[in-house]
């Protein structure tokens, strides 16, 4: 711990927040309020959380603000547990030492202080990074959540940014805002359910918090909790399934791809009179942008650019935004390995049809999306969740929990090819074609 | 019943959106489903349903689309529970026609579409009427919806506006729209309640539906339900009095309707150079505007333009737009008629203290506000709820329950002042004398 | 607070009770622990919380040990919340000393544990008091109960006893276990509204906690709450219009109390033969029943007296047995005062249909029931909630809401008289004479 | 279909029972309202749904009425989707017939009509069997079941009984009842969820519903509701791992299961004075009963019989019952194959301990105990589970999920050692060499 004495003003009566998943928020200390009344983190009222969603599940509006201050709220009620049951008594006892509290909660505050509007989509275009974005955003002093960080000490912005960036050297704080079971991916597990309306999503928080415990290595779970544990990896794997991986969120994720790929391609042929630019992106579209520039764009900035374009004399770039604005994703169908061999030919036939495939037609697995947190395809990741017995040797839970084991290392999700819904409608031989190789929502083997 | 055959597509199998209020919408026919992809009415995808509220309420970030689809959903409800308990046998017995069946739920689906972004202090500040625009929007042929209605009958889009306006012949439809207890009230009290995570405004939907029936005027209610009207009343006046008459809320609605008011008297003295002209909003400044330029209107430009104004050179517009979008919300004090004389005095402390009294005071009454449904100062709205005994003889519901008594026909809001929180922290003499009026969040009477 | 060193084991890890309502039941000390443990306790799980309720609302099958281990719960969050934000610091300065902690926590938990089966009725009939049993099990040094009291000190059992008779001096340990707002209300409230399945007793507990806060006097609200206590108070209100005085669990009341009454006199009468004695009933019919003889009463042995008594010789006794069981609820209707005169006909009519007027026809209140706690007729009561304005001055709730002034001091209950159905079924002059007295649910005025 | 007319009353107008779970239960035919007022059905309220489980779950004390009703409105709910989506239009074409919703909305009413208290414990004692039972009592014409059943058709009780048989004609009828996902299932997963306050047991009734299909040989599900299935399976699986195998509950049963033997032995035995004999259980003890003995019994009359007997002169019988009643558990430990033999060593010490270890020990597996649904040692049940492609082709879930796959076919549960508490308390040799076995909750290998 730090031996320079940091600055912490607590509220001489604590302020609340009513949330619909934890039923308040609570304030009980000033930076925290200070940093939620700052300007860059209010910006992220105006980001979508889970962008696209609510084209498929229209609840599902809520903004990456009240998402930033459920983490906090669950990595709150995890101190007050740790500080309550498991408090450290002398140095590397493996116990919590509530002076990590407030670096651990600025820290779940803002670990999504960095995203812009349609995160993902965005940062493919244009080579953006909200990690990096993240670090700048508590180290440029021009920020304001830098001038209230740097209340509590000089170094103190660098120790939340290194929380987020996990080099921070206690690995409990890190693993509380970064692990597999964090209170980042609890609060969004039970947010996202809430607001789209599905269930999948729930687990028991209450037990969850219970169980854990702080250990030398990071934190760990009592083994009696192997069942909640169970449910929060099922429940999170349904909402991936069910969710995150919705064929209509991802085509209108293509559509999105497509609109800004030709915006930018659009830039760089000259495309725009002066007056027409589209001011507030060039800066993306010449790869040079400051921060104050990303600051400054959200969701509302894309829209309104996306309805200016539906106007626009290109006529690519005119539907693809019509297609946004008004939902009419593309369809989709799936295919394997054995399979994917049609698809130049299909891409030919939407050609034929008159659809630029380029901007027409994608492919993409369920797990190139805009969910960072989980990959399926990597073993050691759901391997670290560990639970404790009562002598307090350890064991992995793939190892003892049959659910689990069944659903790790491995792929789980799909490949789809995106077209055009007028290619399901259409009349004569191209389409008819087309239509002859799906069956049953898949690609049919040609050979069959 | 018209005697013009009307064309409704029933769907071979319904179809569903998930919804967090109602679990799924049901849509059963072919019209419904077009309506919905119409590009009029996901434009109410872009429009948030509470305007203000999330900058106290931060879970209410749903938009007027999830809402309008959940007033259709209830609608249809009302419809299959009187086709079931209430056919018509003959002309005039006062029961239910299911030939009524679409007009009801096409009228329930678009009784929205006419809003735009802020509607209740945009409607201030530029006189458009959302209730017109609606009818314009069914009736112009350069609609989609108008397009798609007309599919049914040359006369269905007049038939829906009718109801909408409370001009057509069939009471029951007309009442199911909007009457005390309609769908849209219904849907809006737990859609609210859902989002903001508040539980004021839950009552038994189910009960009432049940208890709902059909009669010669209108729709009334069995006298056994009466407790289940009573609980949705005061579950209504609760939302009232803690949701949508919050002093937060109120008080970005004042700073809103200012910057609007700033930016129109700046256009007016010509400040704007012509590439900087907020091009959107130029048919409304200057009092000409058509539908389509009011349908390109929605939440996201109106805040593209006041991210624009942050760096605008008026400084009263930029600190207007500022404090909106970083949500800085002018405090508040309630006042009562003897200590009004004191308004005067506060304004001129204020004025004092550097702000432009014009733009940085206020006075609202809690009922002068953004929710069209409710005025308790109405007594005979509330007179209008009908409970219907055994014999079939009808009872005012005001006359069976205290509780309603209780809180009909009279004034139960609040009346306060808004000014800068500076004027709070300030010190000096002008500071110290406005805090000297002022007394448990209310303004003292001077004379004591 | 005694100067003598009460003794209370923490336990070194809290346990839990999974709960319904409060998700988990926080058990943090020994004393608790062995409490919840001890065979008077135990025997809470075998009387149901509701009596007859459940023959209404088929959910309500309850426990009174639920609702005990629930107003614990309640109690414990409540110091939790003094303790954190008003600790004393000085004596006398009304705010919270939580050295009080445990004796509350006993109180909240014990505090019905006098209740027998069916306790109102019982009590009617056989002149027990639950609140003297109350007293009797604490203090008798044959229970367990008193057995772990005493380990606190020698006093302690006589320290809890008196915060349930109100004679403790402390009024915030008082008022926590009885006053308007206090633990049990509020456990019972949504513990009832939650098994019923209605939701009519929901209110919300968090933010009532949260304005809750301690005074020289008791406990007190901020005024900032007045609305969330109000709430309370309209939820209350309509469980006790909607639940508690429903009609046909007054009805199955009204025949349990006529075949105990029977079962009394025919033992005084010596109906039964030596060996077909209801032995566990015998101290109750003779009036001197020992603490023992009440502890080994709950719902089965009553029930399992019903069951034999089914086939009693005597055709009052096993009707009326059967009935209860069997769940055949008498009908009932309500009179007014001017139609009251009414009933010794209706009863004679009952009588010359063949049905023992005695056993077979009631009248009673809907406040002449169950349920101790809530008395409409006395003011006094619900003016006792105080709120507590910024700079701690008191106003009465009743002043301040319209809602609560309402519903204060008047009877809303209604006055209903029984019988059979059969008398609604019957053929022939006594029965159509009988029926045509009643009109929607009411006794006609006859004069009419 | 039967030719011979069957009589079905429809009510003029629906009736409700209030229900937490499915809101209300809506009977709309006279038969049903019948059979739930006949006293064979009444007794269900007064039998506990989940026997010994509310020790562990003080809030699942809910009945078989309760649950009985909730299967019925599963099964309506499946019938009016199936009657609306996929009504028969010709012999043999595997769509609905709505002509079989009588029969089954009876057999589903009816399907636990024949349990007895404590089911699984006190058939296994008294070679009771309660499908045998309910055949009799929807057979026997003396019972009330049957009579309101013959008002249908003479034949109409022995459709009920085949249908519960599972050896009803049609295949979606039997499987509405009894499969893998089942109306009877999925009332007790929600039921049991929402009563014991854990939430492992909700899965999205309403989807399933939408995605249920009746077909030539039963039901099916569209292959689009995979995952909703999957959510439904994994449900089931954890309230098997998290509720109904809790070794709490099971302990309990233990203590029960040697209750009655050791009764069973003193009747033998001649124990008991003829004036002292338990009268109810006496045809049960001789092994000679008759349907109305066994329709006598229930939860009350059990455990009165327990309270008496905590003041039999039997030490054993007597310690049993208060164990039971006062709810002290017996503790358990796992043990594995490879431990196994450890058992008769500590058998032996339980006996030196003083405890005669036939009524003080015991073994048990997970699965050999009292939910007879779920038996995960069967690989065919589960995959009796088949959905549907667009193209009416059939696959097997268990071959499409992995999740499903992971829990099929393979035993989960685990094997209990149960012993008394004091062996864990008790100070010397025997007690410590007893405690020298185990560890972390399992036998040790002594061979370690």
């Amino acid at each position: 711990m730090s031996s320079i004495k940091e600055h912490d003003k607590l509220l001489p009566r604590e302020k609340v927040l009513r949330d619909p998943i934890h039923s308040y928020i609570y304030i009980q200390s000033q930076i925290i309020l200070d940093l939620i009344n700052t300007k860059e983190f209010q910006r992220l009222r105006r980001i979508r959380q889970l962008g696209t969603a609510s084209s498929t599940f229209h609840g599902a509006e809520h903004s990456r603000f009240t998402h930033s201050v459920g983490v906090y709220e669950i990595a709150r009620q995890i101190c007050d547990t740790f500080a309550r049951n498991y408090p450290t008594s002398q140095p590397n006892d493996g116990l919590w030492d509530d002076r990590e509290r407030l670096v651990a909660l600025c820290a779940a505050l803002l670990h999504d202080i960095g995203h812009g509007p349609y995160s993902h989509t965005f940062e493919h275009i244009f080579q953006t990074n909200h990690e990096a974005l993240t670090a700048q955003i508590l180290l440029s002093p021009k920020t304001e959540v830098n001038q209230v960080l740097r209340q509590v000490s000089p170094v103190f912005p660098q120790k939340v940014a290194s929380v987020i960036q996990k080099t921070y050297p206690n690995p409990q704080v890190v693993q509380m805002i970064s692990s597999q079971i964090d209170a980042d991916r609890m609060d969004y597990l039970l947010r996202d359910s809430y607001f789209t309306g599905t269930n999948y999503g729930t687990f028991d928080l209450r037990r969850i918090l219970r169980m854990m415990r702080p250990y030398r290595n990071g934190i760990t779970f009592h083994v009696s909790g192997m069942h909640a544990v169970e449910d929060y990896i099922i429940s999170r794997f349904q909402m991936y399934q069910q969710v995150y991986f919705h064929p209509v969120s991802r085509s209108m994720e293509v559509i999105l791809n497509h609109l800004l790929l030709r915006a930018k391609l659009l830039y760089q042929s000259s495309h725009w009179d002066k007056d027409r630019l589209p001011q507030m992106l060039l800066p993306f579209f010449a790869g040079k942008f400051s921060l104050l520039d990303y600051l400054k764009l959200d969701d509302n900035i894309l829209n309104t650019y996306f309805t200016i374009w539906c106007d626009d004399p290109d006529p690519i770039l005119s539907d693809l935004a019509r297609r946004f604005l008004n939902r009419k994703p593309f369809k989709s169908v799936c295919y394997a390995e054995q399979t994917k061999k049609v698809l130049p030919q299909l891409k030919s036939l939407v050609h034929q049809a008159g659809f630029d495939a380029t901007y027409y037609t994608a492919t993409n697995n369920s797990y190139d999306l805009p969910y960072d947190a989980y990959e399926p395809g990597q073993k050691q990741q759901a391997a670290q969740i560990k639970l404790m017995r009562d002598d307090g040797s350890l064991v992995e839970l793939s190892t003892v929990s049959k659910l689990v084991k069944a659903i790790t290392g491995k792929f789980l999700g799909d490949e789809r090819f995106f077209f055009p819904k007028e290619m399901l409608l259409g009349q004569g031989p191209t389409f008819q074609e087309f239509r002859s190789y799906l069956k049953n929502g898949w690609i049919k083997n040609p050979t069959k």
